[in-house]
């Protein structure tokens, strides 16, 4: 087996858990190792750490799938894991829909399934785990007997493994337009199309929360995509729901999903610009029972950072300006580059700046099925707060 | 009107929405003021700040009740306020049973009142609340015409502002044995001489997040006191349950409470000191899907904190030895002197210790009928995290 030394200073943070190792992280690494190959990773000292895939062509040049030694990695090793992930998430109680495998915190580096009742969803996002695509199909056949399986690696962080981007059918083509249940109701998902794996599942029990506040409320949504906030606020007892996305498309999307679940008397979407509209209605003074705030990341790097503080701070304070005295802001950020702490120093900021009390009624992080690993910061990435506005 | 004018250094502390002016912070305050009585507060430039109950006696001069300087401070107010405070919780969705009020998070400074179905429990802890029970007792019969209302004021924070313990009816004596329901169970509530209130009504929301993780489960629950956690398991579908507590009047509760709720052949309390039984089990190697943990503050006070500390990491450790692999632990602290952050950082400690892997599926705090205002950390008190222990 090739044998990968760490150099002295890193190991401890690796032995602590972090499965990542980067090549100036390395004292000695094996010469002419397939990029993919397995590799047993050893401290300076030569303790054993883990086995991990190799990829000579990344910053990354190890990930680590194990820290067993006796560990085989081959296909039934993939079976198993798909295996223990989806006992886990059925001992949480998801059943239709789910993140099967959510990457590290799974123990599989750079993988993401997506459970859409019968059809399955896949990124690899790494070259090491690329390779073993044929064995989670297999795996996924095995334990699920799926109606279809669909790869959506169109993501531009394969180019730095030296991988294409590319998608398309994992088994025998089928109809990538699907409908899912959520909560009671039904959802459209274009698998093919749609934003990342076609659908976001993270907020799934976030969806709930809104449950009381939006009975009997005039709620307004932007950043609607396609609408499952909104549509959820209507079958919650809602009066009337406006929703906001900047993609005709989306909003489209948003219009059949509220006709499929007979809320279009209700649930109406314009194609607009939240930023401008927001600002715009605020000076109007129109008002709101509820506001819910769901925008895009801002920035995807550290170093772009204070523009994701600007933004989510900029489009709370108008959200909060449109809330009526007593009504509730539901607002998200998804970004793992603004942990929790300074998320809710935004929110206060921008409370502040709109002359605003507020008072903290529920904040929680995405769906359990995506766990949490403390060692590893990207896995702690979604934030949901609703405050009441006074 | 009586004025008090604040020192300079600390007036922004209250502009921001601080509720206490200690003795040291006023730089004038009236002489021959009645102790309860009502006054202004203002800048040390003379900007009106709000008006509250003042207390020479306390070290704690004034606690503001509103920032508006057209409030009258009367029987109406107190109304207001009260049917404020149960517009909110009846748009989070409480019917039955709520904390009402908040104290300093519904700017009812050191008030506190549960409504237990048609029964109410009030604690009015600083002489400037204290005054205004028959005001309190008022609003409660106009806007609920209760069965009861009753005083659980022996509670020793009082002594501070001169204050007598003390315990007792406000309306017509009741039977102080009542039941209530809550998540479809059924639960006694002693309200004369349970702890506190004679009920944690801040764990309900809570205690519906281990619905799923306890189907089949053999759970294990430590500081049970009145069984509710274990009983709740035994409802969501627990293969068996046992609870441990300290008192035998807790068990000989929570084992009436299982009986009343038809899961006395699942749930079994006993009496036991958690802190020596965990230790000698998980030496002799014992092992249960589920451990449950909801010890007590085990400090007061800032100065202790190192105790509470080591005492939450001593209990979870042991819990986390108890936990099968793939298991999972509830666990729960319940004092504001303990933030969130610090909490997590003691698990995770505790972890590292027991050798054991952890991934977080829920991180909650206190029900939503307790709302948090950021700029009183005290508001911010309960902390409440299930992690999957591998």
């Amino acid at each position: 087996m090739n044998q990968v030394i760490l150099k002295k200073k890193i190991s401890q943070r690796v032995a602590n858990g972090h499965p990542w190792i980067f090549a100036n992280e390395v004292n000695e690494a094996p010469e002419g190792v397939e990029p993919g190959a397995i590799v047993d990773v050893y401290t300076h000292d030569k303790k054993f750490i883990g086995k991990g895939y190799f990829n000579s062509r990344s910053q990354i040049l190890v990930r680590l799938l194990t820290r067993k030694k006796d560990d085989v990695v081959n296909e039934e090793f993939f079976y198993n894991r798909l295996l223990e992930a989806w006992k886990y998430r059925q001992q949480l109680g998801y059943e239709e829909n789910c993140r099967l495998i959510f990457g590290e915190a799974d123990n599989l580096p750079q993988m993401i399934i997506d459970k859409f009742n019968d059809y399955f969803v896949i990124q690899t996002l790494a070259l090491g785990i690329d390779v073993w695509k044929p064995a989670i199909v297999a795996a996924l056949e095995k334990i699920f007997r799926p109606k279809g399986i669909y790869e959506r690696n169109d993501v531009p962080v394969r180019e730095l493994e030296g991988l294409p981007q590319q998608k398309g059918f994992l088994s025998a083509p089928f109809d990538t337009k699907i409908t899912i249940q959520e909560n009671g109701l039904k959802f459209y998902v274009d698998i093919e199309n749609g934003q990342k794996t076609g659908y976001f599942l993270d907020q799934q029990d976030n969806r709930r929360a809104i449950q009381h506040i939006v009975k009997g409320a005039d709620v307004l949504g932007a950043f609607t995509y396609t609408g499952t906030f909104e549509i959820h606020a209507a079958h919650y007892g809602a009066r009337s729901v406006l929703g906001l996305d900047i993609s005709q498309n989306a909003v489209d999307q948003a219009n059949r999903n509220a006709a499929l679940n007979g809320v279009d008397n209700i649930c109406k979407f314009e194609c607009m610009n939240a930023f401008d509209v927001l600002k715009a209605w605020a000076r109007e003074g129109k008002q709101y029972d509820v506001v819910m705030l769901d925008p895009p990341s801002f920035t995807k790097t550290r170093d772009n950072i204070q523009k994701a503080i600007t933004g989510y701070k900029e489009i709370n304070l108008r959200g909060m300006k449109l809330v009526k005295p007593g009504g509730f802001l539901v607002t998200s950020s998804c970004t793992n580059l603004v942990q929790p702490d300074l998320f809710l120093q935004i929110i206060q900021l921008a409370a502040k700046d709109a002359r605003r009390k507020i008072r903290q009624v529920t904040f929680q992080t995405q769906s359990a099925d995506h766990p949490i690993v403390w060692e590893w910061e990207n896995t702690h990435y979604l934030k949901f707060l609703i405050v009441q506005v006074l």
